[in-house]
């Protein structure tokens, strides 16, 4: 019987992994509660109306049809024997292999304020991002039949929390909508007059970057009519607003809309596999692997992409898609080389390949650490950025058509994704929903 | 003070309306629940994983937004004061008007069983199709993790109730889904195995279209593995199957998957019209208008498309998109023409371009009254078909996107907006959702 490997999730870690093992003598099942793989880095392009869900998604099936070792199963894990080395499903019921790589993630984390997700949504989901959608549509169609001005200001008030690089991203795709795609569509208010307010924990926004990049980042945004506030930090969110505590006291901004970029916590699973396999976990519910990315006591069971917690040269590695995807092809090679009866490889080491940010349609922050720093601005920024992130969108089709968009979108100033949708009947209240 | 014209509703009949008047010396107020206007001949495609929601919208405002003469309001008209000229708006309270356009369209219809649309999604909304898209994909992965093979074949029976356009065009889809799109995607099934039938009330398939133009749907349905049965009555839906009653007597179908294409009837709005305007009714709600496309005794306000009853040389209208779009193409005329204080218009006269259906990638039906009658088949039948809907699609760039994306799904067989969506955590149960 082939050496059975069971990937439990389809994200950046699981799927190039998988696809790193296509011609490997074993039998593959790639698990995950979704039939899709979705690329997260342009999740906030569907959260803003650019892109559509099935634009950024890819069925997990088609992606491994030409894969003769691999079947694909919808199901979510539930629990883990990791004595009979069996995976616990919900529908299927246990699954036995020979080796697992875990790839669950992460989830959007409230810093133990979950109550917070009701009103400033997170960005990890398809979910999540049409929620956003319509959150942010529904606002301006609030403003607009708003008369009473104070109300009306707190619906043209948007708040990102959060200054990494999806607080940035986010807040500039916002800017640009309210400045340039919506400008002239309604009647009664200027879409571009809505406060976007983008507030950050520390000192300066992109703090992963060169600090001349973080005020590039900075001037972009202000052109779009972006406001960057440092070093406060919110204590409280609610349906009208939030409240923060800044170096001034307390303040309370107003604001009808608050979309969450602030952080990301393990998935669920970390916990089932520090239960049953022991695994060492750290304070944010991570998996400190070994060096080979396995698990302290298993050799059996990898763990990739955000849900590993690893350091390197003394700083932890980033929860990026890069890092996720260089942990699979590594743990595939490990396997490889067991089947092989080779040397392992050796160690882990992950190769920044530098970072790159966009900020609107017209400008980007890039820090390549192997060739020193960037910065770009104009048509060539976004074609960089675009190239970049095109080269790693899994199926071709998605990839053409994501192109073609964003060259309308960017010739036309359009976002043809605007749907408000899940809106029931006579409430039309903004509801958490999907593609 | 300009003229105010009112137009309920941004499909076909409402936005043509809109548009006819685009120079008209008029305010006019475009109110919707929803911020888009959809092309509903093509939602059978996104509920088969053709086509992103987003492809198959456009923005309201969008389209309106070069229109000087024009403004949207995204709201619910919960009643009518007709004696006062005034529409009753959900949040924005009574809103006056001079001319009121009523193109509020048509709902699913149950035949009077409201409670088998709970396993029977129908096919009006964006939410009704990402429903159905979801119970579709959701049956194949279900299938595959049965191992008992009679629940195993109750989710690879597909029930498509309905012999009309949406009915064959759904039904055909379906049958290209299993046999071309998912074949040699699964592991434990043959999709192309799957139970695609077309249940019809009447003596035959597309019973608005010449007879051997039915039969040559048949036949190509039966090519995608569709088998139609006619002269069969439901008289039951639940989760398991369907109960029908044939000749024979009654009999019971398993099946997981049962999608309902079978009815319309008139939207509520019919019925306000009906109380404050003593609009006449037919027995399906709808509003028997005059031959100016009036209320009787309300000269201000129309009713077009979906909601208008009105016979033509003893027939019925067709509730299709071309039926709309003349007569709000003609409201425009009649208020143009009494604005210039020139002579009404001609009674609305309906022109039937003639028909046409597409079963598969590879065959269409097509009818054309003035012309003679046709049936095309293989890639001529799908360019023409093609392009007669696209010249109607609204935006430009969704146009375009939605040509591209066909292209490479007939070229590839690729279906790339197969999310299955909404699923909280561990359920995984098919709920209702939007876009």
């Amino acid at each position: 019987m082939a050496h059975r490997v069971v990937i439990l999730g389809g994200g950046f870690g699981g799927l190039y992994a998988a696809q790193a093992l296509k011609h490997a003598d074993i039998e593959l099942t790639m698990v995950d509660r979704r039939n899709f793989h979705l690329f997260q880095p342009l999740l906030y392009q569907v959260a803003t109306g650019s892109l559509s869900p099935g634009e950024i998604a890819a069925p997990l099936r088609s992606v491994l049809s030409t894969q003769a070792n691999s079947k694909v199963l919808l199901d979510d894990a539930i629990g883990l024997d990791a004595a009979n080395k069996k995976l616990i499903l919900a529908d299927v019921g246990p699954l036995p292999y020979d080796t697992l790589i875990v790839a669950t993630g992460s989830r959007t984390s409230y810093f133990g304020n979950d109550h917070w997700e009701e009103f400033a949504p997170g960005l990890k989901t398809v979910e999540d991002a049409t929620r956003m959608r319509h959150k942010v549509l529904f606002a301006f169609e609030e403003a607009e039949r708003e008369s009473d001005m104070d109300k009306r200001n707190a619906w043209l008030t948007f708040i990102v929390v959060g200054g990494g690089p999806t607080g940035v991203e986010l807040s500039g795709a916002l800017g640009e909508m309210a400045n340039d795609t919506m400008r002239n569509e309604f009647d009664n208010i200027r879409p571009e007059d809505a406060r976007i307010l983008l507030l950050d924990g520390g000192e300066r926004i992109l703090s992963n970057y060169p600090e001349s990049l973080s005020d590039a980042a900075v001037r972009s945004l202000i052109k779009l009519g972006v406001r960057t506030r440092n070093k406060v930090r919110v204590t409280g969110v609610d349906a009208d607003g939030v409240t923060l505590r800044t170096a001034a006291g307390e303040e309370r901004i107003h604001a009808k809309t608050i979309l969450w970029g602030a952080g990301v916590r393990a998935s669920e699973f970390g916990k089932i596999l520090g239960e049953s396999a022991g695994a060492p976990l750290d304070k944010g519910g991570r998996v400190l692997v070994s060096p080979d990315l396995t698990v302290a006591g298993h050799p059996e069971i990898f763990v990739v992409g955000d849900l590993a917690a690893m350091t390197q040269d003394g700083q932890p590695l980033p929860g990026v898609a890069p890092t996720a995807m260089q942990m699979g092809k590594y743990a595939a090679k490990v396997i490889e080389s067991r089947l092989k009866g080779a040397a392992p490889p050796a160690p882990f080491r992950y190769f920044d390949k530098g970072s790159l940010a966009v900020i609107g349609r017209t400008a980007a922050v890039a820090y390549f650490e192997k060739f020193g720093k960037f910065k770009f601005s104009g048509p060539i920024a976004w074609l960089l950025w675009l190239f970049v992130h095109l080269m790693y969108i899994v199926e071709f089709e998605a990839r053409v058509l994501v192109f073609i968009r964003w060259g309308f979108n960017y010739l036309t100033f359009q976002r043809g994704a605007r749907l408000i949708t899940g809106m029931a009947g006579k409430t039309r209240k903004p509801e958490p929903m999907g593609s």
